[in-house]
């Protein structure tokens, strides 16, 4: 029975925060299909992915079948410097709508990394402590991940290697500055300081690096140096796992007023916040215990779920990483440089790649002025200026408010604000100057870049 | 009697939030001295400060009596929207500095202006739009003032008109288009746009602008076009009462678990913040209810409490603004350019001057090195990225925890926390790249500036 006194902000208290993470692959009759080697066609063994990954996190990778999965007390300890998140009841949304729908969003930006990438990265930092590691290596586009990963390391005591792709680092100073705050070395990728990027600097002289470059740098670091690993902030089945605290705390606070969403919106890169958010109410989907709509909402102009193919794929660019079957626009798919917000990623996580294709969630593609109409018409209303990823959710949200105007209907609404926009207003300046554009790629763009897809030993 | 099980975060539930905002004035024996008209030398009236002012404004400046104000419904609505702010217990920082010291904070910065200044913003366009009027006119320096107010105004619905320091414009762009985003127009300053900026511009070609040629703007549009108001953001009585709020959710939060800070501490630029978290503290304290030590924490390089004298004086550098009795370096004082932080303004809040004159506070001055160095530990420690104002806070903090490691005393340390260092980055960068030096002026140069006092009609 739902709770007519429902706050402006649902907080848990600190005794209701989650314990465990939940592990929606436990309940999905089609599990996500294994990474596979991309030399022998044959699935990545755990002494395979140990030397890249942690060991814990190995297991949690390629665990399909614990249903939950204990939080240990030192990451519980630092989720309580910044969690539990709010869940918001947008109450001055649905009044400047006009429209009958119940809107919640779970924010997940307070914080100094400005989103829900923390979730991981101090599980991933935790795990690579744990087993006396001296220190981690990742790349960074916009920057959320690696200032997320620079302050979990700084808690922990760890050393923080970021390669952030060149062009970012230039015109992002202050993310930059920020991971240095945190003593995290930040480098140029690409840099003189791998062989990888040796090899790209004396090919492309002028290059301002790519995210599969900066990727194939922090790997080739971290399996070369004694002592470190490499972490990744998105589509892996272990981020999604550490993700599902979004989701869990979420579940328990629309639970203790009674509330139960009919619609559940979130903006789809690589997935983890998606993952995230939807894991608690998908497996009671998949249990039968009830039903949910989900709407992924990924850029037109990176259509990997409305317009991909789902199949074996590298997730970098660079082609070193396992494959793994997933919704991709192909490993070559570049999204074109009129794209402000992140949601870049030419594919998406394989747990959500299968659900999608077994008919558990919807997906749909927006257009990023459209997006960055929503972002300012929601920052005026609700106080909060929102992350160009995160608007994505926000455009699907009112869209689905509006309708329920139309159709007089009472819906519950969830969406997921995955951060904010404090360090993306160059693209907020494009937009308030009327000079964003918008961009979707042609079919035959589409199938240029999807003839790439690698030919898997054993498969042809 | 203290609870034990204090968590990290304490949120008031909606239902404990101030429905009133404290007048501290009402407690005080020794009432703040009234503003000056700089003419006559006499006390201003209502209807002079009605010219400048919103009505309701004006009887709040002036009333030294009423102790509690009722917030209007429609802002503790938006209040809602992003408090009740954290009461934070430090746990990590009290472990990381081994003392045996309990740490709170009020953290005000979890909002998209950043800091704690929306807490009047709001108040204050309410008023406005109260009375019928179209705008509000005001000044910004390093933006955080500017961006509180037009979120306020997007929220109402109200024209904002912000003049915004050239040098700033050009350098924080940023800042600029979050003001934008929430529909203010935003103006480099000095302009064509208002007679004392044409004047000025003609007078120094290639000047930068200060704040104080600001203000001079903003007022000229506010008198000059009618249904317009000029706001301000510190300094004045009415803006203490509204920053109550920070203090009477601070208190309501610690008297849930039996707390009673020993020492309170705030950064002090103008005494929007420090005054609004002692307000109820210092309430009892001057009712004789309770004691608690107070300290009022200002740059070495603009020392208003610890080195200036207190005396009549402009509030703006313009000198087109009534005159305070308050603590001042002269409003000819210019900080050092290489002060990075805010809290630039030469004096401070007339009911805090008088309270330190009468002996019911302390001050102490800090030099910036030493601030970045305590903002660097805190972040790394407690994972919030602070404003370098608010770091000035911590700086003493952490000294009073560590003096309390050196003599075992485990006192209770509350500090406020006014925000976030998101837009100063470039600070940041400058102490992370070592380049980072301090100022403290000399006795000759505050003799200078101190010498610049006006003198009052009737007074000399």
């Amino acid at each position: 029975m739902e709770n007519k006194n429902i706050p402006y902000k649902i907080y848990l208290d600190e005794a209701d925060m989650p314990q465990a993470w939940y592990n929606l692959r436990a309940d999905m009759k089609n599990k996500p299909v294994p990474l596979l080697n991309p030399g022998t066609g044959k699935p990545m063994t755990a002494a395979e992915l140990g030397g890249v990954f942690c060991d814990e996190l190995v297991q949690q990778e390629l665990d399909n079948d614990t249903p939950f999965i204990p939080i240990p007390e030192e990451i519980r300890g630092f989720y309580k410097m910044y969690r539990p998140s709010p869940l918001v009841r947008a109450y001055c949304l649905e009044k400047a709508l006009n429209t009958p729908a119940k809107i919640y969003y779970k924010f997940e930006g307070n914080n100094t990394s400005g989103s829900h990438k923390l979730n991981s990265a101090i599980a991933q930092a935790y795990y690579a402590k744990k087993q006396g590691l001296k220190g981690v290596t990742t790349e960074t586009g916009a920057g959320q991940w690696g200032t997320a990963l620079s302050m979990a390391c700084a808690y922990l005591g760890l050393d923080c290697k970021v390669f952030m792709v060149k062009v970012s680092y230039e015109q992002k100073p202050f993310r930059r500055e920020v991971m240095r705050t945190y003593g995290a070395s930040v480098t140029p990728s690409p840099s003189m300081e791998t062989e990888v990027g040796r090899r790209i600097l004396a090919e492309y002289p002028g290059t301002t690096g790519s995210l599969g470059c900066a990727i194939s740098e922090a790997v080739e670091v971290a399996t070369t140096n004694p002592g470190y690993r490499y972490v990744l902030g998105s589509v892996l089945n272990q981020v999604l796992l550490h993700q599902s605290v979004i989701g869990l705390e979420t579940k328990a606070a629309l639970d203790k007023y009674g509330v139960k969403p009919d619609i559940i919106i979130g903006c789809a890169g690589g997935g983890s916040n998606l993952g995230g958010l939807i894991a608690p109410f998908m497996g009671e989907k998949l249990r039968g215990e009830a039903d949910y709509r989900f709407i992924a909402v990924e850029p037109a102009s990176c259509p990997s779920f409305t317009r991909g193919v789902y199949a074996y794929d590298f997730c970098d660019t660079g082609k070193i990483c396992p494959l793994a079957k997933m919704y991709t626009l192909g490993s070559g798919f570049i999204p074109s440089p009129n794209h402000a917000g992140g949601l870049r990623f030419h594919g998406m996580s394989s747990v959500l790649s299968q659900l999608y294709h077994d008919g558990y969630m919807e997906a749909r593609a927006v257009e990023q002025t459209s997006v960055f109409e929503a972002a300012e018409q929601f920052a005026r209303i609700e106080g909060i200026l929102p992350a160009p990823e995160s608007s994505h959710a926000i455009r699907a949200a009112i869209d689905e408010a509006v309708r329920c105007r139309e159709t007089g209907e009472a819906k519950t609404i969830l969406f997921g604000l995955t951060g904010t926009g404090y360090f993306d207003l160059t693209a907020y300046q494009a937009f308030n100057d009327g000079k964003m554009t918008d961009y979707i790629p042609t079919d035959e763009e589409l199938a240029q870049s999807i003839a790439t897809l690698p030919k898997v030993p054993g498969m042809e």
